[in-house]
């Protein structure tokens, strides 16, 4: 018997200023909502500009509390559309400690659950680890009216970790709100090599744990306030993905887009039953994974 | 500084018989070398069919000791031509144990270790579960004159636990022998996203550990000796790939090949610069790796 879900996820361009950034968000959730959608993923830091292209102080002022003026409108705004939001904030905890979250708006409302982002970058251009206090909540997924969400933001979809302990404890979809793009003064090789890696990887998270994968990222140019840079190209190209890691669908890095999918959510338990992968893991001699580097020790020579 | 070593993916057919089949894998390792290969990876349980499409206690002979004929002769054969060869055998260990192993012969003859698979699948066709005693070394790569090798084998291959322990115990490739195919039966949009699930998932590897992927499957059609099943039609589809997940070289599903390429093993330090995953890895927080499943734990609502 199949389950399906039709989910959105939206790709913006920062607009220049906050209130026309959100009024356009909220636009596109009702017209998502219109098309049908009762899952709405938006990208990382939709309030805002990509802010962490610097480091300064004085940007803290940008968060503000979960819950909070954010999770209040877009709760009314799940409430009125009965949908469920996925939404990335930047988050007031306490003088200094900020934090790079995910809250989940239930289609009631409610604020289901939040997600505080666990591995944390820091680049030029991208130096969040100024910013954001590490997560401190683990990786668990949050239920909804629509399913139990494995939420993560950006830099932790490198990581194979995440999304296994996300599908460990039960998640049915992985959503990736995200802020990726180009340092423009890379080469089209590189460039190419870049977004190809990144889609690869999260396509490779559904495979490996037969689970739909959603991601938004933002699009369009961002300068550096500083001057000191090119900015950054936000390469856009979100995706949907099925727990073979078929495309469902894709955007490109031309503008802002709603896409529409259908997620069979059935399809979870029909892959795993072909490729139980769970059932063979090898949790006696995964151990290691808890240490940071072992590559300089002494390899025994076997037999 | 480039760091460059030269590789081969030799791509083979069960030819019908052992001694022609391991005749013909001898011809392509020379071949290889004379082009300049310094690293052979050959395919799953090469000196034979893939005899694992039945259960019958009587193939236990096939299988041989390590160290024992075929590591004696490959490992003459890689003292002869200076190379490094990955050979998957049926490993003899004793009475009703037996062990899907990989064995690396030095470019100096030597049996420079020895890695036996973990993750072990069953389903029909692929009864495995009934030959191989599941692998008790470990995740732990293979010095060798070429570098530090993290040898995997088949179902190993979707398991990013597994790529990421040889990634930190500092494998510098992924090297991967396999046997997969297609059920004839299946439809063709299903066999497409087979494939690419099998290619993707490893590709991630890549990204996701900053390595170089090496992949030599089987290919060509295998009957079922009990004529109970269509038989395993092997996709080929042997591949390279680098750090990004970048294809570097790949065969078709069409025949027997050896697949040459150039790894830049110097790629692998500057990728994980510009993108260091390990830096970040969260290994407070990663100990429900080792548990086997949460997905029915009760979950804490946040905040």
């Amino acid at each position: 018997m199949s389950r399906t879900l039709s989910a959105a996820i939206i790709q913006q361009a920062w607009s220049g200023d906050a209130a026309s950034m959100f009024a356009a968000t909220q636009a596109a959730i009702r017209a998502a909502a219109a098309q049908g959608a009762r899952l709405v993923l938006l990208q990382e830091l939709h309030r805002g500009p990509y802010f962490c292209q610097v480091q300064d102080p004085q940007l803290h002022d940008l968060a503000e509390p979960i819950p909070g003026p954010s999770t209040t409108a877009l709760g009314a705004l799940a409430a009125e559309l009965g949908v469920v939001i996925v939404a990335s904030l930047f988050e007031a905890r306490g003088p200094g400690i900020s934090a790079n979250t995910a809250a989940v708006l239930d289609a009631d409302g409610r604020l289901a659950g939040i997600y505080r982002k666990m591995h944390i970058p820091q680049d030029p251009g991208f130096e969040e680890k100024f910013y954001f206090t590490p997560g401190d909540l683990g990786f668990q997924p949050i239920d909804t009216a629509v399913g139990r969400l494995g939420v993560l933001v950006c830099w932790d979809q490198w990581y194979p970790e995440a999304a296994r302990l996300m599908a460990l404890a039960g998640a049915e979809i992985l959503c990736y709100p995200t802020a990726i793009g180009w340092n423009p003064d890379d080469d089209a090789d590189e460039k190419a090599r870049q977004l190809e890696a990144w889609v690869t990887v999260q396509r490779g998270h559904a495979v490996a744990n037969g689970l739909s994968v959603l991601v938004a990222n933002r699009v369009g140019h961002e300068a550096d306030p500083s001057a000191r840079s090119p900015g950054i190209a936000f390469w856009g190209n979100s995706f949907a993905c099925g727990p073979q890691g078929e495309f469902l669908a894709r955007a490109d890095q031309q503008g802002e887009t709603t896409l529409m999918v259908t997620l069979d959510l059935s399809r979870n338990a029909e892959v795993r039953r072909i490729w139980p992968f769970f059932r063979d893991r090898r949790i006696d001699a995964y151990g290691d994974l808890l240490q940071r580097w072992q590559g300089g020790r002494l390899l025994k020579r076997t037999p």
